[in-house]
């Protein structure tokens, strides 16, 4: 078999047998393959699509890289959550939390941000002292004592992700939806779960803009799901205004456990509970998803959630008193404040303008090997539908480097809409595939 | 600017601009990019093309990575040769001597055989004691005192060729038509030369399988070419069966020699014929096509262009008695006839299918880094249109390893099909384009 043949027979639009599959990743994760190859595979692959056959194949090469992570010994179904990313996104730090206060095992891969859309891992890394480099047993003890741990993708669970991921970041092929598919399906069956919710993001800040592309993404997981035997739920939600009001790594951290205080944004709440309640539904086949989001409304504004959080934090290595201090969180040294040129309704709020207003502020990496600020962020003020007053307050930009709060700034101010009239009100959820 | 910008907009369909043309070359050619981009970026161009003007960038940027030979001492117009390649496609081996006989200087850079297809350097090489691989200088000085001379692909001039070319080979980008006239067109003119012609194979054997692609190929050098204020004249031919009778090194110098003799078959003499009085026209615009065709017809049969050949070979290093003793040129130990298995009319020898047969005789390379051997081949005892008898050898098979001889006959056998009624007569050249 040569890889060569592989790439030409993709290349034109033939199909790859699991036999061609397996020797590929194989290959890839293992070496003998150049990465000229594998990229080039990839942009195939990104033009010629992969079927749904192929593309069970493609995890299940990819999951045979590594043993999943071994939860045998713990009783109950395990349900993974995965977001395919945006702005603002700090759910998985809620969900988690949340539905280990249901008692639903909630392993928790969580990766790096990328480009404009932050990452969890970015995230619960702003809290000093937090280990997301566990060992896969440390992981699966988190797991026992907590019900929820949050760990960065090893080489120890998944090999071919990683290699694959780091690839497809760097030769503009992210955004094949059977690549994203199998990536998804790979890295949440690795942590040993039985089921999975997944976030389809759609909208100008997501990775995938357009409706149709979020719900083939949505079908694909939720199909080869079931060809392994495993459930898969996708709800498809809104990206084109970011999620809650902060953005950043540190300050979303706060966000999320204000929120695990009650005192979360309408739309970081209402997401929270509708995946971490369809979460409880996989995992307790014989409750309501309305049942299960009841139940994880009084669990958030209990505190249950929030004293999971702080186990997981204190499990993880870092001081739980993080969650009642803030102060022990890195903290930007100025802020600056954007307000509205006139009176109106914010019609719009530009996930991807905001998202890549915190990147150039450093909340993100431009590189791979870039160092990200944890500190620095924007806070929005207002969302969509809002009504305003000239002058009144849009949002606040924290920062620690001057040089890049002007084009931060008007990257921002581009960001926001403002008409005379009223818009609809935006949809948050759209549908949910499985 | 960013490698991952340009794979992504390529990728989306987008034109790139000449300052990200030139980043992107500059950055492959001087190691600053990684190759893994690169093939992501070349094979988003296979999908997405270049336009004229980005091709046009492209080549210019090629050209632009070294100076191109200087041959501005030498009088009158320098014409370069190439062909996309084809089985059995010895014509370049004429028609370079024959023009230099005719007083056109010729610079033939030339390539490696590419999978099926055979190569001129591996050809030429296969005299003992050829030196293919000159510096710059010296090639010019050849030129100068010889008219023609054969020379492999440099560092020295066509450093971004041989950096993609070899990325191409290994990523199935190869048959990018944009990038296929960015080569042959910077290759070209970095032998100093002021106008080419391309052969541009069409059929089951060419890189090009069918002939709108060819003519689309043809038409983009053409465009190029005059955008660059050059002179370029493409001539579709046909790659159905093997041009002339031998396939494999020696065996088609051995071939060429007898052309240049006035044995050559007919098919080989009308392409040589055709090709190089169409360079001669182009270095003598007052003369037709056809008196340049009556001339070269003359000095092919006259001995001119055969001693011109012999002070090729000399003046590379290698002694130019091998054009009388063929026994100087490396032998196969065996031989292996194939016979026709009925009577009737040979209507198809699958040029791809011989190639395939030379191929696994070792008569190309399997991989970049195998080793040819110059000795082994197939000698075709007829071509398409031929009747035969019951048991009448159709070809030989000359070769020097046991193991792959019963392959190369079954591959070689295929090739053939014999039918019960005449084909119509095959066309050699379908069309020029200009």
């Amino acid at each position: 078999m040569r890889v060569i043949d592989l790439i030409q027979r993709k290349r034109d639009g033939e199909e790859l047998s699991r036999e061609e599959v397996d020797f590929f990743l194989k290959g890839a994760v293992g070496g003998q393959i150049p990465d000229y190859q594998i990229a080039a595979l990839l942009m195939a692959i990104y033009f010629s699509g992969l079927n749904d056959q192929e593309t069970v194949d493609w995890t299940e090469g990819m999951l045979g890289m590594a043993p999943p992570l071994d939860l045998s010994g713990l009783p109950g179904p395990k349900i993974g959550k995965h977001s395919t990313g945006g702005v603002g996104d700090k759910t998985s730090l809620i969900v988690g939390p949340l539905v280990a206060a249901a008692g639903v095992v909630a392993p928790m891969t969580v990766g790096r941000g990328l480009a404009h859309t932050g990452g969890t891992l970015d995230k619960i890394e702003s809290i000093p002292g937090f280990n997301a480099r566990l060992k896969a047993a440390e992981f699966a003890t988190l797991l026992r004592n907590v019900g929820v741990a949050m760990n960065g993708p090893t080489e120890e669970l998944t090999p071919a992700d990683l290699k694959l991921y780091s690839l497809r970041n760097a030769t503009g092929t992210v955004e094949s939806i059977p690549l994203m598919a199998a990536s998804i399906l790979s890295v949440k069956l690795s942590e040993g779960t039985d089921g999975m919710v997944v976030d389809v993001k759609t909208g100008a800040g997501a990775l995938l803009h357009k409706i149709t592309d979020a719900r083939r993404l949505a079908q694909t997981i939720v199909t080869v799901a079931k060809r392994l035997g495993k459930k898969a739920v996708c709800v498809l939600t809104d990206m084109e205004q970011p999620i809650g009001n902060a953005i950043g790594n540190a300050l979303e951290v706060m966000e999320a456990v204000e929120a695990m205080r009650g005192n979360g944004p309408p739309d970081l709440v209402e997401l929270s509970l509708e995946m971490g309640s369809r979460m409880v539904a996989l995992a307790q086949p014989d409750r309501t998803v309305e049942s299960a989001k009841e139940q994880l409304f009084q669990l958030l504004n209990d505190g249950s959630a929030l004293q999971k959080f702080r186990q997981m934090v204190q499990f993880q290595g870092a001081d739980p008193q993080v969650v009642d201090k803030y102060e022990m969180l890195p903290t930007a040294s100025a802020a600056h404040t954007i307000s509205s040129p006139r009176a109106g309704f914010i019609t719009r709020i530009s996930a991807d303008d905001i998202g890549q207003a915190a990147l150039v502020l450093g909340a993100g990496r431009e590189k791979a090997d870039s160092k990200l600020d944890p500190a620095v962020g924007i806070v929005l003020e207002h969302k969509v539908g809002d009504r305003i007053q000239a002058g009144e307050p849009l949002c606040s930009i924290y920062y620690n480097a001057d040089e890049h709060l002007e084009e931060a700034s008007a990257t921002v101010e581009d960001a926001f809409r403002i008409s005379a009239t009223a818009p609809e009100a935006p949809t948050l959820i759209y549908e949910v595939i499985q």
